[in-house]
């Protein structure tokens, strides 16, 4: 049977060039892939408290929407600056070349929530952790944080790691 | 007990002064709310046949991911241009001042699917209306498209029922 890894296409300088993308469209369209995806993104927290699922924008959203329903607690969105209508409060974080904004409603967890934090890949790790502060500094815990792919060259695992977040991956691929 | 449209916040002059906004992230957080609004999006088509759920960006992928998840079917992205990694047909629509642009991957779809367009909100049916035609040029059906929000006031329900494509909505709001 196929592994999720084995539904993920690769495809050659996307968004520029050098960049292998792993692109999990063709694992998000495939209904068994999908199913396998979801079901083991959820596997380490088994039995876990969780009373958020975070996702983060874009494509963490259909698959934090996806495990928000499983588990029937609440979704929210950390979503790129004035994205999100309310009050917010934002966090900025490095990228290759210059900075980028994230940010989540000011009212959107209460302190004490387990929060499960959801992305499809993980690579420098940067808008994560910008994720992580973001919900600490609205006083909830984050439990966990889990993705589809991981990237570990970029060393994105160890950063979250340092900060005490366990992190669960389903599978790596090499290079950047 | 409070139904859908309870959760739904809204916030004035978001983005711009004059409108209205109808803020479902609130829907989103509270784990009653969401799942409430997964089961009743879902409710017209039981027993239908559904091969692919689409989501249009980015709240439709919160609310697609879950209903593809509940169906165990695939999870298709329409997004903005741009953002696909792969080869794509796009489809232009009009926007209240000039055009935007809209993409599928062009091997998302087998001809003949059966597919669900999912979004939060209604609203002249620019958009959907370019995911419809999307799905239909790779030869696939739509089956339906199921929204949380309906603002009647800009016709959107029609401009897509007139296409034939049945519509579900969960709730209506007064005003643009």
């Amino acid at each position: 049977m196929k592994t999720v890894k084995d539904y993920i296409r690769t495809i050659a300088d996307f968004p520029h060039e050098g960049i292998m993308f792993r692109d999990v469209t063709t694992l998000f369209a495939d209904p068994r892939g999908f199913r396998m995806a979801i079901d083991q993104l959820l596997h380490p927290y088994a039995g876990a408290r969780i009373d958020k699922v975070v996702g983060l924008e874009a494509r963490g959203f259909i698959l934090g929407g996806a495990i928000a329903h499983q588990l029937t607690v609440g979704f929210v969105p950390i979503r790129k600056k004035g994205k999100l209508p309310g009050a917010t409060i934002s966090q900025a974080y490095k990228l290759e070349y210059g900075e980028a904004v994230m940010e989540i409603h000011d009212d959107a967890l209460k302190p004490g929530e387990k929060v499960l934090i959801v992305d499809d890949l993980l690579a420098t790790g940067g808008t994560c952790e910008a994720g992580i502060k973001l919900v600490q500094r609205l006083g909830a815990e984050v439990v966990g944080c889990t993705f589809i792919v991981d990237l570990p060259e970029l060393g994105g695992r160890r950063l979250l790691e340092r900060q005490g977040v366990p992190v669960n991956v389903l599978c790596e691929f090499d290079g950047a």
